[in-house]
């Protein structure tokens, strides 16, 4: 089915701005509103739709806003309208449960939760764009009495959007999210931590290692603060169990009890090949090739030149950063079988590579 | 000073090979020795040096084998030559502690340890690249009693690798280290451990900040735990400050203690601005560019092409996995204030770009 309009988007943030103007793309009617006037005048300005006109006649209202407004602003809506209700909250069951404690059985039927995959390091209609969602992942919540018709609408407006729509109970999502998003950011947040409390100079020798796990603990904590107290029972019970490993591996080296330090680290290793590939199949084997890089604007475009015409597909880069002269050095993952290949080709071009 | 030839590397590895490629380079003399006579025979043959013609003739002895076995072959190395000894381990207080036992207080004046920042997650020496530490920190620890001819040995055989060579004490190093990469790979590992426990439809919803998180934990756990374990005290140590925040953690979610999860969230935010920038400068304000991109191998070369034409220096990239569809999306990292013209410039160039 295609969306129903006209889309009432409530919250005019980087998420409802970015779906007002994927809606629009697909010449979707779309109505904004949010509380701030100066996040709606740029909202509009941008194309994401025009100032609400008539609230009641909206067929699908989309609720964007801050986690701690989600429940009430379902609510509100799902008193104002006769349409379908959804939300792009980073947690599900606690809203509901505010939901259904606030209106009738039959309101309670045109709700139905989602969680886009996009866009949680930066905020405001700025930020926004029409492609956010591309091939992302949309978790599509539905509780057990939503109904069939805003199932469908919820899944329509996903698609719409570009992306992949996934169905889970508010539960299992809110599982899912705090095993592979909420407890990755505490932890990244605890490691980090003890990065504000080093000497100085011993950061010298931070490598791309440490940079990796801690690149999302530079989130914003007032959001953050919202979604772990929103999701705290299932996150706080996965922290549960990192704590029994931490405390075993504390055991394991206390005593240099080497077996018991090597099955946590192999257990992370199975855990690493565990997340699914790029385009969602089963994760591909790949392998490094290296390349060493004058720090210069043009050298990135001239090496990325060459890897297009050795005709290898590059699943991931890193730049790694180095510490004291003007020499980079990319890293190109790709797939175990191409490496060779991708090696002889730059190296047959001049560039200084290894595997 | 230049590096005293010719010198002996012992272990045949990435690092050592690798070393080898790097002074051969510089013309220096390079013997080669492994108890594996087939990595002996590959380094050779790579041009990594010669067998080792005259054992008590060398002049520096680097000693590049695993973890366990840095110690021993230090004083081995100590009792065959009158030159300078210098190790590549993780780790440096434990090895020296079983070398101070070991020699004579006038043999143990030429022994200085060192460890480069490059290298940790392949291995073999057919990884071997003249260019793996080109521009990385590189440790030279010094103990109490260490000659000053032999510092500025090592220190200049950090120069001809063309790394930067930072001074630390045994002690220092084996915290620093333990603070900025052991701890945040224990933790990299206890974070995927929960995945690969994981429902498997849960890990669809796995985006990149979780893969940031664990990507260091697909390291060789028999590495690893020889480093752990060598460097027990100090991780440890590190590993209670963590437990202690992650017990602060669990307490305010099962309290609904905001101000808390806040407060370890921001001190995980300030932790991340103290990791130095690239070039080891201040840490830049940097600001992320978003780009959708065909999934073909020649659009990612045409992107660079044109980046490179855009005259903006690119600090870093990554490209996002996509998980149903051909369309990714690369994440351009910028200095904040060229954000905005790349934007522009990309844009006119016909590309799906935002900021």
């Amino acid at each position: 089915m295609s969306v129903p309009g006209p889309v009432l988007v409530v919250g005019c943030g980087l998420l409802g701005t970015s779906l007002g103007l994927a809606l629009r793309a697909q010449g979707v009617e779309v109505w904004l509103d949010d509380l701030n006037p100066e996040h709606l005048r740029t909202a509009t300005g941008l194309g994401a739709g025009v100032p609400v006109v008539d609230r009641s006649a909206a067929r699908l209202v989309v609720v964007a806003v801050p986690p701690d407004h989600v429940g009430s602003a379902v609510v509100a809506a799902l008193h104002q309208t006769a349409g379908v209700v959804t939300d792009v909250g980073s947690v599900k069951s606690a809203p509901l449960a505010e939901v259904a404690a606030s209106v009738g059985a039959e309101d309670l039927r045109r709700y139905v939760g989602s969680h886009p995959m996009a866009g949680s390091e930066r905020s405001g209609p700025l930020a926004a764009a029409a492609t956010l969602f591309d091939g992302r992942p949309w978790a599509v919540t539905p509780h057990a009495t939503s109904s069939p018709e805003a199932v469908d609408a919820v899944t329509a407006l996903v698609r719409a959007c570009g992306a992949q729509a996934f169905t889970f109970s508010p539960e299992a999502h809110d599982e899912a999210v705090a095993r592979t998003s909420h407890v990755p950011h505490v932890m990244a947040a605890l490691v980090a931590g003890r990065l504000a409390q080093a000497p100085a100079d011993h950061l010298a020798l931070s490598g791309q290692g440490v940079r990796d796990v801690t690149r999302i603990a530079a989130g914003d904590p007032a959001l953050w603060e919202q979604i772990l107290t929103a999701n705290r029972g299932a996150v706080a019970g996965l922290l549960r169990e990192v704590r029994e490993d931490l405390d075993r591996m504390l055991e394991a080296l206390d005593s240099d009890a080497r077996p018991a330090v090597s099955s946590l680290l192999s257990s992370g290793v199975a855990g690493t090949a565990a997340i699914p590939g790029k385009h969602g199949g089963p994760a591909v084997a790949t392998a490094s090739v290296y390349v060493a890089l004058p720090d210069h604007p043009g050298e990135l475009g001239r090496l990325f030149g060459d890897v297009g015409r050795s005709e290898v597909n590059i699943e991931d880069v890193r730049i790694d950063h180095d510490p004291g002269r003007p020499v980079g050095q990319v890293e190109l993952v790709v797939a175990e079988s191409a490496a060779a290949v991708l090696v002889h080709s730059l190296g047959e071009r001049g560039w200084s590579v290894h595997g």
